[in-house]
């Protein structure tokens, strides 16, 4: 157990261990902290919240599907069985790399290995509007917001009389045809298709329009023609408007301004557009990509800093091609970090770090019930095998037994009833929000 | 199906059926609303949420040891198969008795009868400090912000240096020995002796301290002797400092300050020593008796409307002994619900509305794993068969079988491994919280 010095505040190692401080507790930092586990060092795990949360499964909690409390766990109860790991919860503000230092407005822990994996952050693109209006799903935060954002726009449609306002609360604007863009396209028509047709009888339901715009040809660019056909075909059938080859200039209070294809007047605009490395790392003085993320070298080192390591969506990596820098997913943040682990384990016994190898197990979108796309080396899959896949992989993935059970429950739940129970709307609020509120308001009394 | 009326923005009942409005989704309105189902009149249920709250379960919630929403459930779920039954979530402002309107922001909704079950608000008895700084238990916002405060306190407690601010982070103070606070000084020692014992190696748990401060000379002044005995004695066992014979002069930021028993200096204190009914009813000229509660004829109708009833905690109805009012409960709320269903049905049948009787069924407080207390008619029953009582009774009465699935999966989590999961920090703020912060800033900063 790592004692604290409380003079200084800093956390020195017990017995002269070496001391290894991860920054980020994602799949990246939470792999490795697994793997050096019981090992011959100290660990700190720092994070901003105390809890890890399994991401992949962020837009079916913002689209009432689970319980947002299933896809997240605490971080104590992760590392309780750990006894050479601590955790800290703390936002670490500067790192000091002459002195070794980590350090948050409230304490400055010292490190020998310092492990940076704090992710990634939604990238806007400088596109006007969209960090003022737009929703992300980039946290747990986000995915409650975007929940109630979506239910009250339904209750608000209920009872407005105007009709131009009541079509602007039940329009729904996806920008983006990745992965979390088509998911979250797909799980949204779902839910409003399945139960809140049912909740809401006396809205007129082809007043809603879901649509989905993306700036390519096709949604989904790193998989084959036919399944991404298969996945614009499918959401489609499912009631999305994908509105492809065009892209967005900007967007204000109430309306998403395409190039060349009109505009929409919408309450609702999810940005799933773009990511970059978490945006601190900038101010950490760390050396970044055009994309935002950390040059590491293929051992996932620092060049500069051989003690510190990047790992996870934060760390721009080649792939095996040599061509690309691998994409941000949580199976590349995972063997990052068991990878990253053996070389700090290694640079310890004196032997020179490994370069990373990432090994493509196969990937996977879902898109909705039964409707899935999957590419595992070069066997494709789509329908429903591809979706029953997707259904274990994530569930088994899932962290805890309990949280396996609640999201078993809701899946049950859903996949027998067609329902969806976790329909609450929560008082969360955020800035834009309120502004809105507030030119709402404005605009009322000026109207008087 | 009522119809809206696209001018005014009002809802004519069809077909000429009598309209029924409710205001507020809670254990009265809910049941008085499913008696009313399929029955020959129009009822529109009104709620400033979209969903119901179980809040006999709502210190669970707070300690952590269910999920906030499994306590919870969408209105529109419950009233989807009820065919005459419409819901509108809306914050009513103003009633217009004279023209029998119910006046919200964006609506104005007309009524025949009008039950107004808008239930009860924590009574603070003016006492200074007390609405700035108090934590409340009332609703399902006010105990996640309560679970994330006690977490926080953990986390801030790990890496504070400071003895006494570290102390104040480790001491939570719970006013009022009433059922909430006994259920919650219960559930929060074995949260905090339990799971987060073992989350915290490194705190001294010598420095925690739980209090519970009551007024009276014991707690649960409504239960016989015995009970209560046993109730203090099980709370001091499981680590609950009972402070009786006193009550709170002042609260400040960080203090609770007691009349001859000097102050605790406490991060976190939870207001559950009085309750009121709901504020807005005053607004609204009703007839309000001392205890904010509303004076209704012994047929739950207004004296002076009698299309209007008044039923749940908000109602000052008369118990059985003709002396004292009936206490602010679950089991008093849904009788009313329904008894007023049947006086609204039977005015319609021009028969006269008979005066409410309770059935008192029995009573029950919870204490923790295996003890309770439960009042039956004369017979009494404590300890793990009253326990077990109270399990099996609150799990039968929680709508909606997933819920029930879910809080059983929890509770059985809680019983076999002594575990308690949903300990996230949510980002959750109060007027308060921000105030102490910027204090603090302030401070630090005085210190520089």
């Amino acid at each position: 157990m790592p004692e604290m010095n409380n003079t200084s505040g800093q956390y020195r190692g017990k017995g002269g261990l070496p001391k290894v401080v991860v920054i980020g507790a994602g799949f990246a930092g939470l792999w490795l902290t697994k793997k050096l586990s019981g090992k011959p060092l100290e660990v700190v795990l720092v994070d901003k919240t105390n809890y890890h949360t399994f991401l992949p499964l962020l837009y079916q909690a913002a689209a009432a599907e689970v319980e947002p409390e299933s896809i997240a766990y605490p971080i104590r109860s992760i590392i309780r069985k750990m006894p050479n790991v601590r955790f800290i919860m703390a936002d670490i503000k500067e790192i000091n790399y002459e002195e070794r230092l980590v350090i948050a407005n409230d304490i400055t822990i010292d490190y020998d290995f310092l492990v940076i994996a704090i992710g990634s952050a939604t990238q806007f693109f400088d596109t006007p509007g969209t960090e003022e209006y737009a929703f992300q799903l980039k946290n747990l935060e986000h995915a409650i917001m975007l929940r109630s954002q979506i239910l009250r726009c339904f209750e608000k449609a209920m009872v407005e009389k105007n009709d131009d306002a009541r079509r602007k609360y039940l329009t729904f604007t996806v920008i983006g045809g990745g992965a979390t863009g088509v998911e979250f396209a797909g799980a949204l028509a779902e839910l409003i298709y399945g139960p809140l047709k049912k909740d809401f009888p006396s809205i007129d339901f082809q007043e809603v329009k879901i649509y989905l715009i993306e700036a390519a040809s096709g949604v989904l660019l790193t998989y084959p023609n036919h399944l991404r056909e298969y996945t614009v075909n499918s959401l489609r059938q499912m009631g999305v408007n994908v509105i492809l080859e065009t892209f967005v200039t900007h967007i204000t209070v109430e309306t998403v301004h395409l190039k060349d294809k009109g505009v929409i007047p919408t309450e609702t605009v999810v940005w799933t557009a773009g990511v970059r490395g978490a945006p601190i790392a900038e101010k950490w003085g760390l050396p970044i990509t055009r994309s935002g993320r950390i040059e590491v070298l293929q051992t996932l080192q620092l060049e500069k800093y051989s003690e510190i390591y990047v790992i996870g969506d934060l760390a721009a990596v080649m792939a095996n091609d040599n061509k690309h820098h691998l994409p941000m997913l949580a199976p590349v943040a995972t063997q990052q970090g068991s990878w990253a682990a053996t070389n700090i384990l290694r640079q310890i016994n004196k032997k020179p770090p490994l370069p990373f190898k990432y090994l493509d197990k196969g990937t996977m979108v879902t898109i909705g019930r039964k409707k899935a796309i999957a590419m595992v080396g070069k066997r494709t899959f789509n329908g429903f095998i591809a979706w029953v896949m997707w259904l274990f992989i994530h569930l088994y993935n899932l962290i805890g037994f309990k949280n396996r059970l609640m999201v078993l429950v809701n899946w049950a739940n859903d996949y027998i009833f067609y329902e969806k129970s976790i329909r609450l709307i929560l008082p969360y609020k955020r800035s834009s929000i309120i502004k809105k509120q507030l030119l709402e308001q404005l605009l009322k009394e000026e109207k008087k």
